[in-house]
C-alpha cells in the first residue's frame, strides 16, 4: 500500500519538500494559511484541501512544516487541526524545529487517539530541502521510524533516530547551541586580530587546519572576510532557535551561560535591525562594540 | 654556515623541540631554570652553559620556550638574559605563548641592539613537540623569517607567517578563544541532552557530519563520553592563554564577552582543582551547574 501523505506548511523549507514526495510518487494532499504555496503545489499534482482538519481526514502519515512551537501545537491539535480529522494508525511526522516539551505534549495528545508521532527536525537549510540532502533528526518509536524511514529519506541525506519522542529537537537545539557558540568565538578572534592590526584572512588560514578548526570555520569564515551576510540561515530563526534551546533548559533547571549569553547577543541583533542577516552576521555585534569592522588586508 | 643554536626552557614542550633540532644536526647551546633538563640535553650532545646570558653569547639564533609573558622579559630582557650576552646579527626566536604586546616590547628592546626577533608559538601539544609536527604560528619580519624557516621546520609541520611582531601570538590567542568557547558550547549541549534524556553519543553521531561538526568535536567528543580527561591540553595553560587574551582586548580596548566568561569558567575550574585536566574537563564545570553526568547510554 502506498501511504497518501498530507503536507502543512509550505514555506520556504516546505514546498522544497512537498515537491521532492511528488517527484518521489507519493500521493499529496496539501494546506497551507496562505494561498501562493497551495496553488504553486496544486499545480505541482497535489490536491489542495481546506484546513489541516482535512487534511488529517485525507493522508495516512501527515508532515508538518511549521516556524515555531505554537504554530505546531496549534496547526497539529487546535479546533481545525491535523487530529481532529485524523484517525487511528495515522502517523504524524512535525518537522518544524520547535521545544522538545511541546513535541512531547503534542505526541501525548495524538497517542489519546491512537495516532502515532515523530518529531523530526531538519538542518540543511532552503538548499538542502531543494536537493532533498537534509540532516533529520528524528525522535518517537522505532517502528514509527522504520515505518516512514523511506518517506524522509525523499528529503534527507541523513535520517537518524536519536531516541524518544521529543529527541529529534533536542538533538537540532544541541546542534544550534554548538552552531552559534561557535560564529561568536570566531567573531570574537576576527575583531580582536583585527584590533592588533593582524590581517584576519591569515589568522583563519594559520588556524584552519587545527584544533581550531571546524565546518562553521569553513562555511561562516569566508563570508565575514567578504562582509556578506546574505542568508543562509537568519540570525531571526537562530534567536527562535537558542529562545527554544533556554526555554526547554529552563524547564529541566539546566543553566547554559553561554549559550544563554550568545542569545542575548542575537536579540541585540535582532534589535539593531539585522534580523534577515544569516547567522555570520553575529560578527556585526562584535565587530560593533569595538568600532571596528573586521577586514581581510589581501 | 650552519647557524649555532641556542635553546632556553627545557620542559615538556622545549626538551622533545631541542631534541629534534640536535637530530637535525644543529649544534645546541642550552640552558635551564632546572639541572633535569639539562643534564639530558647534554647527555644527547648539547652544550650545556650556566644562564641564558651565555647561551645569548654563544648562539646565533637564540629559542626560548618558556611558560608565559613575565618570563620571556626576564628570560630575554633581565640582568642576566639573553639581550645582555647576545650581540647584533643574532636572532632570538620565542616560541613561548604569551601576550603579543610583551612580544612587540621584547622585541622592541632587542632592536635597540640590532638584534632581530620573532614571536612563533606552537599548538600541537607534547605529541606535535615529540613528532616535530607543530604548528608555529609566526609574526615578524619576512626577512627574518625567511632566514629562521628551516629550523623551525625542524619543529613543525606548519610554519605560517600571519604578520608583524606580535602576530605569532595573536593568532594563537585567536585560536585558543575557539577552541575554548568550542568545547564548553560542547558541554552545554551535552549537558543539555543528557537532562532531556536522550544519550548524548546519539547527538555526537547525529550532528558530527554537519554544520556543528569540528575538530573539537571529533577530538573532545569522544573524550567527553568517556570521561577521560586525561592531557592533552591543560586547563591551567588554557586559562593562562584566555588571560592573556583578555589582556590583550583590555589593552586594544576589545570587548569579548563570551571569552571573558569561558575564562571565568576556566578559573572556576581551577579553583575546584581541575586545573591539571585536559580542557575537554570543562565539560565539568557545565555538568556542576545542573548536578549531572554526561554518559553515553550504549
Amino acid at each position: 500500500m502506498t501511504q497518501k501523505i498530507g503536507f502543512i506548511g509550505l514555506g520556504i523549507m516546505g514546498k522544497p519538500m512537498a515537491k521532492n514526495l511528488i517527484a518521489a510518487g507519493y500521493e499529496l494532499v496539501v494546506y497551507n494559511k496562505s494561498k501562493p504555496g497551495m496553488d504553486e503545489l496544486g499545480a505541482a499534482g497535489a490536491t489542495v484541501v481546506g484546513s489541516s482538519k482535512e487534511v488529517g481526514e485525507a493522508a495516512d502519515v501527515i508532515i508538518t512544516m511549521l516556524p515555531d512551537s505554537a504554530d505546531s501545537e496549534l496547526v497539529i491539535l487546535g479546533e481545525n487541526g491535523v487530529l481532529a480529522g485524523a484517525s487511528k494508525g495515522n502517523i504524524v511526522i512535525d518537522m518544524s524545529s520547535i521545544a522538545p516539551l511541546v513535541s512531547q505534549k503534542i505526541a501525548a495528545e495524538c497517542e489519546k487517539k491512537g495516532v502515532d508521532m515523530l518529531d523530526a527536525p531538519v538542518s540543511g537549510g532552503e538548499p538542502g530541502a531543494i536537493e532533498g540532502t537534509l540532516s533529520i533528526m528524528v525522535g518517537g518509536k522505532q517502528g514509527v521510524f522504520d515505518c516512514c524511514l523511506e518517506i524522509m529519506q525523499v528529503m534527507g541525506a541523513a535520517v537518524v533516530l536519536t531516541g524518544d519522542i521529543g529527541a529529534g529537537n533536542t538533538t537540532k537545539l544541541a546542534n544550534q547551541i554548538i552552531v552559534a557558540a561557535n560564529i561568536e568565538a570566531l567573531s570574537e578572534a576576527f575583531v580582536l586580530a583585527q584590533k592588533a592590526g593582524v590581517d584576519p584572512e591569515k589568522v583563519f588560514n594559520a588556524i584552519k587546519g587545527g584544533l581550531a578548526g571546524s565546518n562553521v570555520m569553513n562555511a561562516k569564515g569566508p563570508m565575514m572576510l567578504d562582509r556578506n551576510f546574505n542568508p543562509g540561515f537568519r540570525i531571526r530563526l537562530h534567536q527562535k532557535d537558542l529562545r527554544n534551546v533556554l526555554q526547554t533548559a529552563q524547564d529541566l533547571n539546566v543553566p547554559l551561560p553561554v549559550t544563554a549569553l550568545v542569545q542575548q547577543i542575537l536579540g541585540t541583533l535582532v534589535n539593531e535591525g539585522h534580523e534577515e542577516l544569516d547567522h555570520s552576521g553575529i560578527l556585526k555585534f562584535v565587530e560593533g562594540l569595538s568600532k571596528i569592522e573586521v577586514k581581510k588586508q589581501g
